[in-house]
């Protein structure tokens, strides 16, 4: 289904999409005002996955960098286009199709943006299905598509292709140059063909994000509970209802890394984990879920999502887990973006409070 | 005159840059095995600054890194080729000629290595006339040369290529690249035409290095003072004799940060203070001679150079000033080489111990 995205939906999208970042992915407000100034000059085409040609040049665009920097620091238009061209001339051949690498409040409105200023269309759908804070973290690298030729550009004119030999090396190059450009830069790679884009992206992404940002802002307009509708969505589960006494983040190497800790009735308190995004939630020293399942802080009343860098002592909040694409369950996955990979020592926990036992790549398609 | 540059070339050259670099430049002794495996494959024919056309596409090729980790990561010939190689995509025009950017152990040599790889003439000339550890700083610099398009790579097979909005910007995201890369990279880039480099490099670099070179071991095989025929050569002059008594070295952000003492006769003694090259050096507290003009330690007896690397306590050693080219004093060239820059506290000390005083840009002929 090909259908147009106005300034209508960006609201919705930007709510929806901050909900599945799980903390990360920058302010859903930013994301918004970026968005609808992108859409000023013209609607956005969205196709579904499946009217993706096979020989399609499919190109995620995002932005790098610690939130707390990106609300900061906001990228203008031509910032945000910048990496796509240079891209384009370094690839040699047009790019056909725009895709988000992640869901989050920026990084599902920033490529809104570019295929706007571009005049491509962008495909429903993402690279993740939630928001993770290192670029190899994406599903087609579970799928062998490469990061690199991967661009990077910051607002002052400076641009950088890179070539390397795996994804995490690109990620490796392009943060140290992202933390010595100040913290936040634009980037687009992860070429890919539209056959590639059908195996390994996440579909719908767009549709869904907009489905839970409208199902929030409706239940509050009809007086029910907000958190209940995102979860419902979610298909995940409500963990703890509480108010944030204690929040400790530092922007370090290039993340905003962090602690979290809700106090609940009674002595009960539950403690959040952070890179960009939420990682680990612990409650009473029992580890209630994990990376990469989706853990995600609404503000309790509104339903509105929080993202990690907004989390400030005294806010009412209502913590929920919910279940990650099943692809990210797979051992090479997990090795990937399960908590090993982050430091800490434990098994992946799902949504459910059960333990993810990494199945076979099988899980994962035709995975590479 | 153009002349071919062969292995019998090869010592005298690497003694004689190991010299004019002031310390820093890489062990001369692998400068000297890179560029002998590279000619094993065949000459270089050696082009003199003004039969280079005006509309030739000119590249520097050098190793940037710090020469302590230099010595342990030898590059191959592939590695030396690859960034000239990415440019030379980048750029969609054949590269005619190679040069040193600067003259160093390792930094003279790697493009002999580039040029006989590629079957490309090399230049007698280089960027500098003596060696600095960042790569923004070359006389094209002053003359409106963009550092970038710069490709980097690394021995993995990781490459990027940078275009900024500066050369210190080209410096600063490359050298975070360079340190997360492992502290060495091949890197190739300040692309120019013919013109441009005859009007911004310092013209008989190389000629000049096989001279010292060849004079040291000369006056060692006649039983004449080595030290003394390169002071002449250099026009130079000796600041000190005397044993290294202590020597402060440290691995950071890139490069080999350190400072030597060197004890006299008598009570007296030299501290010469080093970042990748001899910046500083100071006797019984009273300044002697500063960056931009050279600074340089040779064996007492012997006349061989000894990199900042390599100095060790117990060496005889005699250390040596000279003019730097006289480019290097202008005001606009101090403010980005002279101590200031380094974070000393002082004006910048000629090799005779006047003071520089910086003169306008006009000495660097048509400077931009």
């Amino acid at each position: 289904m090909t259908w147009t995205i106005t300034a209508e939906h960006i609201d919705g999208l930007a709510r929806g999409a901050a909900v599945l970042g799980t903390g990360g992915g920058g302010d859903p407000y930013i994301g918004a005002l970026l968005a609808r100034q992108a859409l000023a000059g013209g609607d956005v085409s969205v196709v579904g996955l499946d009217e993706v040609p096979d020989d399609a040049v499919v190109l995620f665009v995002a932005m790098m960098g610690a939130p707390t920097v990106m609300v900061e620091k906001l990228p203008s238009l031509d910032e945000v286009v910048e990496p796509v061209r240079a891209l384009g001339v370094h690839l040699g051949r047009p790019i056909t199709h725009i895709a988000c690498a992640e869901v989050g409040g920026v990084n599902s409105t920033i490529p809104i943006a570019a295929a706007a200023a571009l005049g491509l269309p962008l495909i429903d759908a993402d690279g993740m299905g939630r928001a993770f804070p290192e670029l190899q973290m994406v599903l087609p690298t579970l799928y062998g598509v490469t990061a690199s030729p991967l661009a990077f550009s910051d607002e002052k004119g400076n641009t950088g292709v890179l070539q390397t030999v795996d994804n995490a090396w690109t990620e490796r190059i392009a943060r140290v140059a992202c933390v010595e450009m100040g913290c936040s830069v634009m980037i687009s790679g992860f070429s890919m063909s539209g056959t590639q884009a059908r195996d390994s992206l996440v579909s719908g992404s767009l549709s869904r994000c907009i489905e839970i940002g409208q199902a929030i802002v409706g239940a509050r307009e009809e007086k029910t509970d907000p958190v209940a509708a995102a979860v419902a969505l979610l298909n995940g589960r409500e963990l703890f209802d509480g108010k944030v006494v204690d929040v400790q983040r530092a922007t370090t190497t290039g993340f905003a890394r962090g602690r979290a800790r809700i106090d609940g009735e009674g002595d009960s308190s539950i403690t959040l984990q952070f890179q960009n995004e939420h990682l680990v939630a612990e409650k009473d020293g029992q580890v209630l879920a994990t990376t990469p399942d989706l853990i995600l802080v609404l503000e309790g009343e509104s339903g509105e999502p929080i993202t990690t860098e907004a989390l400030r002592y005294g806010q009412r909040v209502r913590v929920i887990a919910a279940p990650a694409d099943e692809r990210w369950h797979s051992a090479e996955a997990l090795a990937m973006v399960g908590p090993g990979y982050f430091g800490y020592d434990m098994p992946a926990h799902r949504f459910d409070g059960t333990i993810s036992v990494g199945h076979g790549a099988e899980a994962a398609g035709e995975a590479a």
